[in-house]
This record gives structure tokens, sequence and C-alpha cells, in this order.
């Protein structure tokens, strides 16, 4: 199972359906150019993919999701230019952000353009299905739940920078909102649409919740220990910007009292030396919290694999399964 | 008819409903308070009430549609928190707006937050009332698109900050996305709640269209001659803004060189003094500019009281009618 090419060719699916909703003709051009500026900038387009095989995987032809797998990458894209902006981060997949380019007033319309339409392909999407009442409300209130939730963990993540004590569980609770929310939609709606039963659609929902949260925590290696040109973003900004990764907490917890001295020396200093972060990776490495959260995820992944028993046996359980190692093993 | 009463009492109901949506004990708590604060600030809930008494007039109960009304609000107050932060306002229903008082950060994610839920709850009201997949597909579809025209309109409002020449039928598709959308919308998913027919459904989107515009053209015209203890926030912001407005546009258009020389000298500057401003609301008032949108305001009126001829007489209807009238007469 080539993942990667698998990734590569739904992706272009989505990517004309990207078109139909955020076309490049869309007015005012200022709004055209800022919301499409991150979607062009490429991604894996990973939860769109979730959608259109979870739909596939329960019975569903793929492209009966599409409309819905492009609204997921919509909101995803949303929720990374404001993201960008509350962090001031200026590099996202290689390019400068949202902001950088175009101000914060821009970039902030632009985000809730994104998030308006949504809707409005869902809404396409329920329609051309003709599918009834229950399950056309339904199909929103996941997504809509899911945005709140990742509005919840979003806030939660600034308000840890500011705190001193970070634990686990909180942790979890942060990143579960944040990525895990979303991730567990997209395999969610995708049953939904694929007319799933729902003890389907139940294991579908929790395989995304937990591969969003491994994703998250792979993210927090990658930022890190990864390749800035894979990766797509300063490695070490995590740092810079005083984020409670589980790798920041497990280290806190876990380093000597110099290791310690070393990580908060340099946890939240904007203007930190490059000598400064490579110090604090390097007790972040030897204290071994890197390899402690790359296990976490590897055992929140083969939970999420074994979700997929009550799913019936066929090429597109394959690729969920592939994708769900993907998430721990991917450098970008 | 006692419209501020009516107003009134409608509103209590709402903000039951509000309650339910965005509730005290939300988590984090920043985020119940920052979402929270602008709503209990007050407001007239002009949309909530638009969509119930549509629902009314076209023979449902009010109730049917009170979960969408609140989700009308909810939508309200999410663009407010956003244009606040991007206009840089820092009163609003005479309280200091979100971002002055929790940081840009904390009011873009309450925003989002508070649009997340609009979904949610117009959900729940679909499922409450076992709404085909269509109507319920409608109601989203209604929803997302008035969405999406607010940003274009909020956009189109700051670009125009930054020209020197803006035309009135620049003006007008601007305010029809800013302020008519959302109205049109109200009394659309009204009736569409209220099981309207096709053609009382279109003639309340149409009437709710035209009485939006007629709203922000009085809104333009309280910002230079309204009270500002009645107003909420300061007289004259519109022209330290450098905002566009109808009245600055026909007074460029029609006011002598000096007229426009004053004016010019005033708009877009964030520290213009009491006195320049006075200046400049003076040439105003003389060029006939104020007057001249007053009556625009009250054509666009007329003309959307006309769309409900064909409403069949009932107290809804005598409402509705009573509600165009409020829009240009009001004082807040």
């Amino acid at each position: 199972m080539d993942v990667l090419k698998y990734l590569d060719e739904r992706a272009r699916l989505v990517e004309r359906e990207l078109d139909r909703w955020v076309p490049p003709g869309l007015k005012p051009s200022v709004l055209a150019k800022a919301t499409r500026h991150l979607i062009e900038a490429g991604g894996k387009r990973l939860r769109p993919c979730l959608a259109l095989t979870a739909c596939e995987a329960v019975g569903g032809k793929p492209e009966d999701a599409i409309e819905t797998a492009a609204a997921l990458e919509l909101l995803h894209n949303f929720t990374l230019i404001h993201d960008d902006i509350m962090d001031r981060d200026e590099f996202r997949r290689n390019v400068k952000t949202v902001h950088v380019l175009w101000g914060e007033p821009i970039a902030i319309v632009a985000g809730d353009a994104l998030f308006a339409k949504v809707f409005e392909a869902i809404s396409a999407n329920a329609r051309r299905l003709k599918l009834g009442g229950e399950r056309t409300a339904e199909l929103f209130d996941t997504v809509s739940k899911a945005s709140f939730e990742i509005c919840q963990g979003q806030a939660l993540d600034m308000l840890f920078e500011g705190r001193t004590k970070v634990s686990e569980r909180e942790y979890m609770r942060m990143v579960s909102g944040k990525t895990g929310a979303l991730m567990e939609a997209s395999t969610k709606v995708g049953a939904l649409l694929g007319g799933g039963k729902p003890e389907q659609v139940r294991a579908l929902a929790r395989y995304g919740r937990l591969i969003g949260i491994a994703f998250q925590m792979q993210d927090d290696v990658l930022g890190v220990s990864g390749k800035q040109e894979k990766f797509g973003k300063p490695i070490g900004s995590d740092i810079r910007e005083g984020k409670r990764t589980l790798i920041i907490i497990r280290a806190l917890a876990t380093a000597s009292k110099k290791g310690r001295a070393t990580i908060l020396h340099t946890l939240g200093k904007h203007d930190a030396s490059k000598r400064d972060i490579g110090a604090a990776i390097k007790v972040l490495r030897d204290s071994g919290a890197i390899d402690y959260v790359a296990e976490r995820a590897r055992k929140l992944v083969a939970e999420a694999k074994s979700e997929l028993d009550v799913i019936p046996k066929s090429g597109a359980r394959e690729i969920l399964l592939a994708l769900a190692d993907f998430v721990v093993k991917r450098e970008f």
C-alpha cells in the first residue's frame, strides 16, 4: 500500500473541488488571494482523504462525500489562518502566512470566509445525495461541534503558554480539541455520507479522534527533530513560542535540574538564539521526552487501528490502516 | 403597535435561548467571558426578532424558530467581535470591545467559537421540528451564504478606507453584504421554519435585505448626528476611521471645494480633534448629505413594506411593518 501515492491521487480530486468553493475569481480579489493562499501552498489533504476513505469503507462511493471532504479542508485552512495570527507564526507550508502577506484584518476575514464556505459545501453535498433531514442535521451538528472544540483547544493552547505547569492530562484535553476533533469529524461525516451503520460510524469516529491526537504528537516531535524543508516551518518554533507540547511537559517533569533550567531559559523567548534552541532540543532528546511522545503516538495509532475491526475487509479499510501508520511515520 | 415593548418581550425569549448555546459555564472560562461579553452588553436582538416574526407571519409559531433566532444573534455577535478588531473600535454597546478587554488572540477565537455555535443551534432546530432534508439543507445554505456575503462586505468596507473615491453603487454592494445579507437570512429562515410558501419566503427575504440596507444607512446617520449614550459608540468614529459611508460619499460629491477640503482634512485621522470632527459633521449636514441618506433609507423601508403585500394580514405582519419603520426612526 503506497499511502503517499494514494494521498496524492485523492488530493487532486479534492483540489478540483476546492476550486469550486473558493474560485480564483472570487470578489473582492484580495479575499480570493488570501483565502486561496495556504490552500495553494499545498498540504497533505489528510482530512478530506479520511472522509472519502471512511465513506468508501462503509460501502459508499468516495465521490459521494466530495463536497464535504473539501469542506473539511476549508475548515482546516480557516483554523490555520487564524492560528497563525494568534501564534504570530510567519511561515507555514514553506510560505509566508496570510497575515504576514495581507495584514491581520484581511487574514481574519479570509478565515471567516473559509469557515462560511464550509457549511455551504456540506449543504450542497446533502442536497445532491437527497439525504433525509436527520442525517443532514447530523452532518452539520458533527462539523459545528468539532469547530467549537477546535476553538476550545486553541484557547487552551494559548492559555497554557502563560502557565508554568501544565499536566499531561491537560495537554490531552487541549490536543483532543485542537487536532483530534476535526479528524474525528472527518471520518464520521465520511461514514455518515456513505450510509454507515451506527456502530461503524462510532468506530470510525473514534479511529479519527485517536489518529488526530497521534498526529499532533508527531507534529510536536517533528517540530523539534524534523527537517525544516520537509516540515514547512522553522524547527524549534514551538519552544520560541512557549508552547506546552507533550515533549516539553514530559521533559520538565523528568529532566535533571540543570536540564530543566536549560529548557526554561529558552522556552517562550521569541528572540532565542539558534544555539539556545539547540541546547534545549538536546535536553528534550537526552531526557527521553521525544522518544516517550513518539511511543505514546504509536500506541494511539495501534488503538485506532483496532477500532477498524468492525469495518468489513476492503481496499478502503487497508488504506485507513496504512493512513494510521503514516500519521506517526511521516516527516512532513 | 409599540415596537419597543414588542422587541423587549421577544428579546427575553431570545436571551434565554442564547444562554443555552453560550452558557456561563463554558470551558475554558475566558472563552465563556469573551463570547458572552457583547451578548450580555445588550443589543436590540433585531435579527432574532425578525426570524421569529417572519415565522409567525407565514403561519408558524414563533417558538418554532427559537434556536435559529438565537443562532442569528450569535452570528451577528461573532461579526461584531471580529469587525471591532479589524476596525480597531474600542467601544460598542457602551462597553469596551472584546479585543480591548482580552486581547486580539482571544477575541479572534471567541468570534470563531460563536460562529461554530451558529450551525449547532440551527441543527438542533431542524431536528426538533423533524424537518425534511431539503428544507434543512436550505436553512444551512441560507445562513452560510449570508455569512460569506458578510465577509465580502467587511472586506470591501476595509478596502474602501484606503481609496480616495468610492461610488454610491460600490457602497450599496458593500452594505448589502455587510448588513443586508444577514437581515435577509433572518426573515428567510424564519419563513422557512414557519413553513412559508416559496413566494412568501422570497418576499420576506427581500423585505429583510431592504430594511438591512436601510438599517446601515440609519447607522451611518446616527454615527454623525446621534447621541453617544444612546448610540453606544463615539459620534464621528466613522470619520476618524476613514469609513466610506454613503453620507461621506455623497458629501464629497456635492459639497463645495472648501467643504470637501474640510472633510478630507479629518477623514481617516485617528487622532482628529473634537473641533475637527465637529467641523466635518457641519459640512455633512450643510451639504444636505445626511438628509439625502435619511431619505434614501426611508424609500428602502417603503419598498420593504410593499413586499409584505403577499403576506396575509395578521398581528405578525403588523409587527414587520412597524419594525421596518423602526429601522429608520430609531436613535440607538
